[in-house]
């Protein structure tokens, strides 16, 4: 076995924090390292956190922390920003904040920004959870910047996902896109004291009356001022309510995870595949396509009934 | 052949529009329309127009329309936002001010928000440009909202890149990662009347001093006041400049562009048919997985050798 691996397994910081840069930049290991951590996992609670920019979510992250902290319990957070090559400044100045949980043995904080392709980011997002559950942490926090497909595409790492929403700043139900309203397991409501949250209290619930429950879970909507630790403790008690109910009832849901995963990375490892043999067994394809004598759907069909052998689309 | 097709070619806008939102659609008719169109495209000139929010993209995409006009050449322009599931309301909202040239029946305009994964945003692009290009026109402008890793994907398909930045905003170019500075092929600081445009100017130059040319086309650095057309006929001059430069010394780019989608192309079908075969052939690696009782990294090598003819990773 991998030392790294080794050492992780014994809660070494250290060893974790360069498995995850391994993992980062795609290094050779990384699939070994991945298949060896992969039966020390599956036992931490993933809370994914989304929700509109400027609804307070890194102070939620920060508070949550906390609350969970008194039960002792170990806390990784992820922090994850896919929508800008820009430095990730404004996250790590966020994180500064958080000098209190920064000196905390029981929490281990990192960053992620965007790296290859934004595919490649949500998957690079599941592979640090492996290496923090390994690790040892009892509930791992994924905190994404904005409400993009990206972040879509993360939250489906996570077993409770947290919607976070401010009463104003046009947070108004009516603009909020069904693909958000439908990962949310949890509606947090934060900054309640501005004022207006009662009323999106009111139509969120109102919308959930009229939606048809997914395997029987209404999701709650808690309000929260999250810098005063307000609604905390409710907070962390319905993300454990949540944690149980998927217990009982997590089989089909894990089954659609396994399965999306699996595809994943059988598509990954083909792209290099393909991506290589464009330019040897099919190059006279794709000089055909280059001319113009071709055109690319056609010369793709032709590609994978040479090179698949199940069933055609 | 397909009926709006026919009328596409002939140029009519609502053919043009519908055979749009059948692709946006992910219509079952779509690898059909794209194959009959595919060679009447490849003659349109696609400029990407891609920067900091705020810096003025839309005025600048405006006032290039209306400079391109003079030369009643016809206009195609797209504008992409990936960054969110909510309505596209901003860019719209933008759009609304171009009574000019929403009337003109030399331009042709259409907003795309997000649909389906990013990676399909950016191939969706790619078709929304080919049915603009069959329906004739000579330049197709395609303006996103930020500079995320969508957005580069989206850059991908373009002919010629322009990077918009302001002097002020936090746009010094130490704080612009490597992957927006190298695919510009026209800097353009916009606003350039805040000031602070000539140290912007000088600091850009010294970095394209230091850095290696790519196939020798050395990127201008051009300022604009778009909301005055200050700037704005020598950056279609520019332009017309890259495109000149760019037929001389395509070869290369074409082909690796060619290979890129193809590559999607490919992996986008295997994707649906891993998905299906997880279900059927592969259902006994699914079941273990889920099970823990094997890893997603060694079921997937197990499926890749099981179905790919070709050589492996």
């Amino acid at each position: 076995m991998n030392n790294l691996v080794e050492k992780l397994l014994q809660g070494d910081r250290r060893s974790a924090a360069r498995l995850i840069t391994l993992i980062e930049n795609d290094a050779p290991e990384k699939k070994d390292i991945l298949q060896q951590i992969y039966p020390y996992t599956g036992r931490a609670h993933v809370v994914g956190i989304t929700g509109s920019p400027g609804a307070g979510k890194s102070s939620l992250v920060d508070e949550l922390t906390r609350e969970i902290r008194r039960e002792v319990l170990k806390v990784g957070i992820i922090a994850v920003d896919p929508t800008s090559p820009f430095s990730g400044g404004a996250l790590l100045g966020d994180r500064i904040r958080m000098q209190e949980h920064a000196t905390d043995r029981g929490v281990f904080i990192r960053s992620m920004g965007t790296r290859g392709s934004l595919g490649g980011l949500a998957q690079a997002t599941r592979d640090v959870i492996r290496v923090l559950d390994a690790f040892g942490c009892d509930v791992i926090l994924v905190e994404t910047v904005g409400v993009g497909q990206s972040e879509l595409d993360i939250m489906h790492h996570a077993d409770t996902t947290l919607v976070v929403l401010t009463p104003q700043a046009g947070d108004h139900i009516q603009t909020i896109k069904a693909g958000i309203m439908e990962i949310a397991d949890i509606f947090v409501i934060n900054k309640a004291d501005l004022g207006g949250s009662g009323k999106m209290v009111t139509d969120i619930e109102t919308m959930l009356d009229l939606s048809p429950l997914v395997n029987g879970w209404r999701p709650p909507v808690l309000t929260t001022i999250a810098i005063d630790h307000q609604g905390i403790p409710e907070l962390w008690a319905a993300i454990k309510r949540h944690k149980a109910w998927r217990k009982e009832n997590k089989a089909g849901a894990n089954r659609e995870r396994v399965r999306r995963e699996l595809a994943e990375i059988i598509q990954r490892y083909l792209y290099q595949l393909i991506s290589r043999e464009l330019d040897e067994r099919f190059e006279h394809l794709l000089e055909k396509v280059a001319e113009r004598q071709l055109d690319p759907y056609s010369a793709a069909m032709d590609i994978i009934k040479q090179s698949w052998k199940g069933g055609l689309p």
